[in-house]
Formats: structure tokens, C-alpha cells, sequence
């Protein structure tokens, strides 16, 4: 499995989208709206640039695309007016695999801007927009070409299920019962790939630009932690019902893990200092419960279809893809039961970044 | 008809793409990379820039979307190692209208690339690329952010139908049975996009840059000159044949107009002349056979199979989809009779210009 060819949200409109299964993801960019806000505004007053250039890495599509972008133009419309300047002209930049529904994300642009316009007035901007297919593992932009880079959501997704983990038999993601080597695994993989990813960034930042990150991650120390492993748990827990129930093949599972890591707000320190191209202005958790919707009565078909529009393209890479409504349904079954019973959140790991040099 | 929204070429891999039905732009672009090169030798030996920033606008996709960045690449990649520099960073923007196939483009990049380095090495770039959604007749791009502006075969389509052509019955492009009124009112919309597009561009440019830009046109100083307009009266003649046998309504003939113009020379020169940003470095007129595959044999097929890539979704707004085999079946058979008879060319207006300022 490729995850450069694979990892994507689910496209379009639809009912198993992820333009309209996103609630989670939006609650956490509006939840770390403060951090983002001082992060520009101290980009924004001490270099006054004519064109602020803007990548928002993974954005995905819908309506959490947009609000990043809504979000970041008011906040810098409130600054420059304090300062009496005149707006600047905002780039922004939309990242994302190659698999992702830019098509829809396009063509959804026309009806936002005019939003947008009707929202905050005529007197900002102009605002252009690009969209740039490609793994933010790798160079995505030219030299000192950004100001700001935004990503919510994205950076726990690794470059590559990681080597050497075939004995995580029975589960896909790191668990209780998965052997130390595993887990020695995924954060391998998790350094090498956070590392690249701040050297990349570092060459396409200009001097003072900044980052604002949040990724599902844990507080925990412990690395196999309920708080960041236990949805993917119940997810393994579908998949071997349908093992038992003969649909899937054993071996099956077994090969199959998910390309993730949940740091702890440590590691990500440990890696950013260790790579040295960033200081730490701020680094936070948060946390968001797993059912962001406001309707309690349906919170496993809810959590479970937000996790759909997520993660269907990875299992229909490795699994049948006629198995994925009974998949869902049994988790979406497991998940109404945990959820009764226990409290579940997700937590977000917030670093706000400024590039050194 | 808001052609913003309607016009693209036919999308994907398919049959009816125009990824597979473009081998007359294909021929104009490599007709045209004499004046491309020198435009391009011009550009980089007078500002040796350490990122160079290219916009293809009216990109499409397909093999011709990226024979214009290789075309290019390999001229600088020549040109600098003639200056002993290292190889700039390229910085390609793909700009087409939303409904562009941008997904389809965006998921073949990976295997260009791959391409691209097999023919001519590792030393050259990074190649940076990004998607940019929009019509050209608005700004695109930040204020001198681009280098370099290219574009085929797009810049004959207008930003609309021109205003007041409802009399234009019978066809549904100039002709010489149009009233005055109609050619007037072409010529118009032709001169304002023409013009916002050059003032547009001339803001997106930074000092020194350059634009070579290749049109659908016409060597005669008449605007209906068949030179031009032959290829769309043998698709009116199909749709009235539809007319004729009860299949299509005669109004709804009447009310559908091409949004294109194919000018002169003499109107190209007039109007950068009187917009004044860009001075011309070369004006010249070409020609290439409506039939630019080996296979002289299945001509009309070809011809129309193109021209079908290039129009069905301006004809599905407006006429029923369903109709679409049979119109286009109808037209072959219109261009072969035609073919068979007479020289089949289209003219192409080639201008390379320069930013003044």
C-alpha cells in the first residue's frame, strides 16, 4: 500500500463524505482559532508583507477548508485596520495527496469567495487561491515562499505504514497487545517523517514565518494509551467480527495497519528542538469529544461515519470494498456501546512554530 | 450560459477526453516552441531569477499540459548550463476554469515527473506545481509573482457570448449570412477580454516578463472568413440537419452561439497596442491541418472526435445530452465530404510579448 496513492478523505458531496462528515475537525479549528489568531498577528505586525502567502497543508475539502480561510482573512482584516494599512493581497495555498477531490474543492471556491465578500465586506483582498498535489513529506513549494503554514488534522497520517511490523497480529494500529517492537516502529517512522516535514518547511518559509500544527495526539507518555488508540481498536474489533464471521480472511487483518502516530506533546518537543529550524512559541492540548454534534441520541452513527469519510480509501486499498457498509455498521455498533458507557475524546496536540534564522 | 461555468474540455482518460483528442494542439505547440524558446532564452539570460515562476493558462490536462513544462524546462535547463548556473527552481502553474479535470492532472504528475527525470537527469529544478482554478479574464495570481505567461489554444474563447446576437439564427457563429450586428458585437467582447486579459497579466507580471500566447485566428482581415469560421458552420450544418429531422428545436439552434473569437493579426497588434503594457516581439500566423494525425484515412473521424473533446460540454449546456453521438456523428460525416473536397486548415496568431516597465 502506497499512502501517497491511497490516503484521502472521502470526495465529493455525498452522504459518506468528508465534506459532510467533518464536525470533529471542525470544532478543533475553531477550538484553536486563539492560537492561530496570535500566531498571525504576530506574523502579520512585524512583517507587513504586500502578499501574504498561505499553505494550508492536508486541507481536504468542504466546509473546513474554507473556514481556515475565512478564519485567517478576518484576523488579519482586524489587525491591518488597527494599523490603518490597507489589506494585503492573501495567496492561499491548498495542499493535499493527489487523491484528494480538488475537482470539488474548485468548484466550490466561486460560492465562497461571494460568502466570504457578503460576510466581511469588499475591502480585503484580493484573495487567490492554488490548489498543490503532493505528500507534505516532500518539497511542496519554492524557497521562502510562505509566510504562514496552517494544518489541522493532518500531520498524525505518516508517509508510509512503518517497516517491520508485520507481528502486530490482530490489531492495526498500536495497542496493550502489540509487541514492543511495534510501537519502537511507529515512532520511528513518526520522527523521520515529522522531522522531514520541518526541514521542508523550514526551506520554504521565509525568514520570521510561522506554523500553526494540530494533530491528534495523546497526554499520555504511553504510546499505546486508550486516549489515542482506542478508536482504532474498536475499528480492529469490527474487522475480526467479520474474521469470525468468515468474510475476512485472518491474515488479512493481520497485514493490514493504519499509517498514523498520536505523539505526546513531549515528543513533538523532542523532535523540534532536535531538528532545529523552529523555536516552540506555544505547545497545547486539547480535547474534543469524539460525537461533535450537538445531537447526542446518534453518536455512534455519527462518530462512526465521521471516521468512515476518513478512512474508507485506506481499507478499500486492502479490503473488499463490498465488506465496507457491513465494516461500518458493526462499528458503528461497537462504538454506540463504548460510547454509553465511557467518556470519549480525542486529544489535539496544538504547536504554534516561528522559524529560526 | 455562463461560460465560466460550462466550458471545458472534455474530461478523464476516456474515448471522448480531450487527453486523447488533442493531437492538433499537440502540433501547435511544438510548431510554436521556436518563438517559445527564444521568449523564454530572452527572459532567463536577462534575469537569471533563482525561482522562475511559469503560469500555463488554459492548461487543460493530458500529454499537452505537460509537453509545455518539459518543452520549457529542457530550454532553461539548456540555456543555464551555457551560463554554468545551477538550475533554477521551476515553479509551474496550471490555470484552467473550474470544471477543468484538475484531479485527472493533478493524480499524473507523479508519473511526468518520473518521465521527466528518466530524459534529461536529475540536475535540474526542484519542480515545484500548483492548480489554479479560474477564469483569466479576472486576476489569477499575486502582483509580480510570474515570470513567464503561456498560453494555446485558449485565448480565442471569450469570457461570454457576446450581448445581442439573438439575431444570429440559423448559425451559431459568425457567418457569412450573420448580420453586421453580429460581427460587431463578436469583435467587441473579443477586444474587452482581450484587453482586460493583457491588463490583468501585465499587473501578475513582474518587470521584464514575457508572454507567448497561441490563438485560434485568421490570416484575412474578414471575420468571417471560412479560414475561421468553416469548422463551426459544418457543425451548425449537423445540428440544423437535427433540425431538420425533429430532433432538435430551430429555436433552440438560433438561441446557441460558440463563445469564441478568431482574430487577426492586425486586431491583436490594435489592441496590445492601445492597452499598452506589453510591447511585441513577434507577431506571426501559422497553419496546421485539421487532421493532425498520420492516419489520413479516418480524417473526418479525427476532426471531429476534437473538435467533440473541445465542445460537447458547451453543447450539453445547452442542448440534450443524449443527442451528443448523433450531432457528432453527423458532423464527421460533414468534415469528411468537406475533406475530401477542399484544404482543411486552421490558422493559429502566434504573439510573444513583453512587459513594459
Amino acid at each position: 500500500m502506497e499512502v501517497v496513492e491511497v490516503l484521502h478523505m472521502n470526495g465529493g458531496n455525498g452522504d459518506s463524505s468528508y465534506a459532510n462528515n467533518s464536525l470533529v475537525q471542525q470544532k478543533v479549528i475553531l477550538m484553536t482559532k486563539p492560537i492561530t489568531e496570535q500566531a498571525m498577528i504576530d506574523l502579520y505586525s512585524s512583517l507587513f508583507p504586500e502578499t501574504l502567502c498561505i499553505a494550508d497543508l492536508g486541507c481536504s475539502l468542504g466546509a473546513n477548508t474554507f473556514l481556515v480561510v475565512s478564519q485567517l482573512v478576518k484576523i488579519v482584516e482586524k489587525e491591518r485596520k488597527k494599523h490603518g494599512f490597507k489589506s494585503p493581497e492573501f495567496y492561499f495555498h491548498f495542499n493535499d495527496l493527489p487523491g484528494n477531490d480538488f475537482n470539488t474543492l474548485f468548484q466550490s471556491l466561486g460560492a465562497f469567495q461571494e460568502d466570504l465578500r457578503k460576510h466581511i465586506g469588499e475591502s480585503f483582498g484580493p484573495c487567490f487561491f492554488s490548489g498543490v498535489p503532493g505528500s507534505f513529506y516532500t518539497r511542496l513549494f519554492p524557497s521562502k515562499s510562505l509566510h504562514f503554514v496552517y494544518s489541522s488534522y493532518s500531520l498524525m497520517w505518516l508517509s508510509q505504514v512503518p517497516n517491520g511490523i508485520e507481528n502486530n497480529k490482530g490489531n492495526i494500529y498500536m495497542a496493550r497487545t502489540s509487541p514492543l517492537s511495534v510501537i519502537k516502529a511507529y515512532y520511528k517512522q513518526y520522527e523521520i517523517d515529522f522531522s522531514n516535514f520541518l526541514k521542508y518547511r523550514s526551506e520554504e518559509l521565509m525568514k520570521g514565518g510561522k506554523m500553526v500544527l494540530t494533530l491528534l495526539g495523546r497526554e499520555s507518555e504511553d504510546p499505546t494509551s486508550k486516549e489515542c488508540c482506542y478508536i482504532w481498536e474498536l475499528l480492529a474489533m469490527a474487522l475480526n467480527k467479520l474474521v469470525e464471521e468468515g468474510l475476512i480472511k485472518e491474515e488479512k487483518v493481520d497485514a493490514f495497519n493504519i499509517p498514523q502516530y498520536t505523539p505526546s506533546p513531549a515528543e513533538v518537543k523532542y523532535i523540534v528542538e532536535k531538528e532545529g529550524s523552529f523555536t516552540i512559541n506555544r505547545l497545547e492540548t486539547s480535547r474534543v469529544h469524539w460525537n461533535a454534534s450537538n445531537n447526542e441520541k446518534n453518536g455512534g452513527y455519527n462518530v462512526s461515519r465521521c471516521m468512515r469519510a476518513v478512512a474508507e480509501p485506506l481499507l478499500v486499498s486492502h479490503f473488499d470494498k463490498e465488506l465496507m457498509d457491513l465494516v461500518f455498521h458493526k462499528y458503528e455498533e461497537i462504538i454506540s456501546d463504548c460510547m454509553s458507557k465511557e467518556k470519549t475524546e480525542f486529544i489535539n496536540v496544538i504547536v504554534s512554530l516561528t522559524k529560526i534564522n
